[in-house]
């Protein structure tokens, strides 16, 4: 095991945060690298995730009281899916001292994440991610939550996951459209806060394809260490953690009006960057250049397909996004590669226009 | 308008806590007390707290986007009752700069103040408690939560609201049972933490009971001082927080074995201190003069249905209590009336053995 560990602190000031291990070989040493005050954990498992759940099941041999395997489709996303947990969790048993292991995406990291949030009025968690998105993204950073028929993500909780392992075997039966698309996250990392990283990942875009590791731990470590200072200087997004939603003001209304089964989050977020860029050729001065540099990485992880721009079809979830405030909807914009920063007031038709225009 | 204001810090480190205002004629100064970032409200209201609802409306008018009744009898306090709030809350346009106001007893401040935890990942609220009970102890101190079949409050969220209004006015419609059964946390907080209080309450019982302002205000504040004092100390429950669990272990068996309706949870934590006063005088070293004491002003407050005190009914509703852990479940004593101690490991039988004897 030749891990690399990085601390994000992701609660309240004082509150425990997450070590994320990085590395080849992780699952193996899960017994001494996730967290239980007890000793005792309750494994919730995506179906997908079979593999990596069966060599943590060896692992934690002894030590599991519950080992459900949950539905982790988007549609399943939702107050009942955490209310099934809940029975599941209670019914084994569970007691404060005692720790969930989430294995699978990010549907499975936000749901089980809110589950462990809300029962007993918060009991620990670890996540094991086993896509791309998760493992640069949604295991990280505190938020959990489910969806809500009037938007994504509309109920959660922040709750850090105390320990993160980011194991590239973990991926191993990952389809080939997730594998890309969650490539996307650790890209948009790159992007708003690291030009040597995403010159490095660009460099490495074929290995990347290619699946090789090597490529692979480099882009979602640095992605995950941007993410790790952004988050660990504003947890509840009052302010600067706004930065990592470039693309997913846009990215959330058009996964909604795709009913979340036409386009892949990252694949979503992808087109939400695209029109991003244009916003931010307009607003923020990014250069052609640095725009199609943007694109070309986003067409070599795609093609996506299309997304819904009707105006009046995204109009109602752009209103309805969670950083709306009375004064306005915030937008991040990227200046240059490397570099983002916050607009605090987009016009809507401002939004709509560019969803109309971005292209990939 | 002549209030005491309490600080309560309730929330993590460096979290908002609360402002606990009490005094005669706040429901009048509610635009002024009450806390909402944007100056919006989401007015959250029992059935039985009409009256005061009907106050609030007029000094919030103009400022609600939502006006919801919601059923507040304990078989109501559930995850579904919590989504029902929701999804008004966000159809009516809900953003994370808005508040919630719940005006009622117990229930509606823990579903609404559950409802603001994981709305929007956490938006503000407010308590305006309209039962004895809820100013004594419920709406202070930033437990929220909702029952499970497998027992009360497993799920929740520690969540303050950051204004809490203390005005007797709010109990003017209040049943007579529900009035004596509240005071008994009132009490509950003299007996563990401050002998003057108790001494001043026992004497003011007969004005208590006649529902005079003053001797009402003076047990209320106190309770609310010493809670403010404990939390303050131990928000997460992780050690001094318990003594406010006195009387509790075996008041939700009780509960709970009476189907949540038998009892109402004051009568039920009474039987609960009932037994713990036995637990305190085998192994706290109580008096049996300070326990004859708190036994009479119980029964005074009374008389109150008989509890099930069948042990092969109550042992699973111990088992299952949230503050067992890996070391065994611990109970709270009084040593004496002013001084009470956590006991970390406390058998079972002594547990049963107690609940068939404590009398009132």
């Amino acid at each position: 095991m030749n891990a690399e560990r990085i601390e994000v602190r992701a609660g309240s000031p004082g509150e425990a945060g997450s070590a994320v291990w990085i590395g080849r070989g992780l699952l193996e040493s899960a017994a001494s690298l996730l967290f239980s005050p007890s000793g005792r954990f309750l494994l919730i498992s995506a179906p997908a995730a079979r593999a990596a759940a069966d060599v943590l099941r060896g692992a934690l041999a002894g030590r599991l009281i519950l080992d459900l395997t949950i539905d982790d489709r988007e549609e399943a996303k939702t107050l009942d899916g955490v209310a099934r947990i809940a029975d599941a969790a209670l019914a084994a048993g569970l007691r404060r001292d005692d720790a969930l292991v989430a294995v699978g995406g990010g549907v499975t990291t936000d749901v089980a994440g809110f589950a462990a949030a809300v029962l007993l009025r918060g009991v620990a968690w670890n996540a094991v991610p086993s896509t791309t998105a998760a493992m640069a993204d949604a295991a990280v950073g505190g938020k959990t939550g489910v969806n809500h028929p009037l938007g994504k993500n509309l109920l959660g909780a922040f709750h850090p996951a105390r320990a993160i392992l980011v194991d590239p075997a973990a991926l191993a039966t990952l389809p080939e459209r997730d594998y890309r698309s969650g490539l996307v996250e650790g890209f948009k990392a790159a992007w708003i806060a690291d030009a040597p990283l995403a010159e490095r990942a660009e460099r490495a875009l074929s290995l990347l394809l290619a699946r090789e590791e090597e490529a692979l731990l480099d882009l979602v470590a640095g992605a995950v260490r941007v993410k790790a200072g952004i988050v660990s200087s504003d947890p509840k997004e009052e302010g600067r953690r706004r930065l990592l939603n470039f693309g997913h003001t846009l990215g959330h209304a058009f996964e909604a009006a795709g009913g979340y089964r036409d386009l892949r989050h990252g694949e979503a977020v992808a087109w939400g960057i695209a029109a991003a860029l244009e916003i931010s050729r307009d607003r923020a001065g990014l250069s052609n250049e640095e725009a199609a540099r943007v694109r070309e990485v986003l067409a070599r992880l795609g093609p996506f397909p299309q997304p819904r721009r009707d105006p009046a079809l995204l109009a109602p979830y752009l209103a309805r996004d969670k950083k709306a405030t009375a004064s306005g909807r915030a937008g991040i914009l990227l200046e240059a590669i490397g570099r983002a920063r916050v607009e605090e007031a987009i016009p809507e038709e401002a939004w709509l226009a560019a969803a109309a225009r971005g292209q990939i």
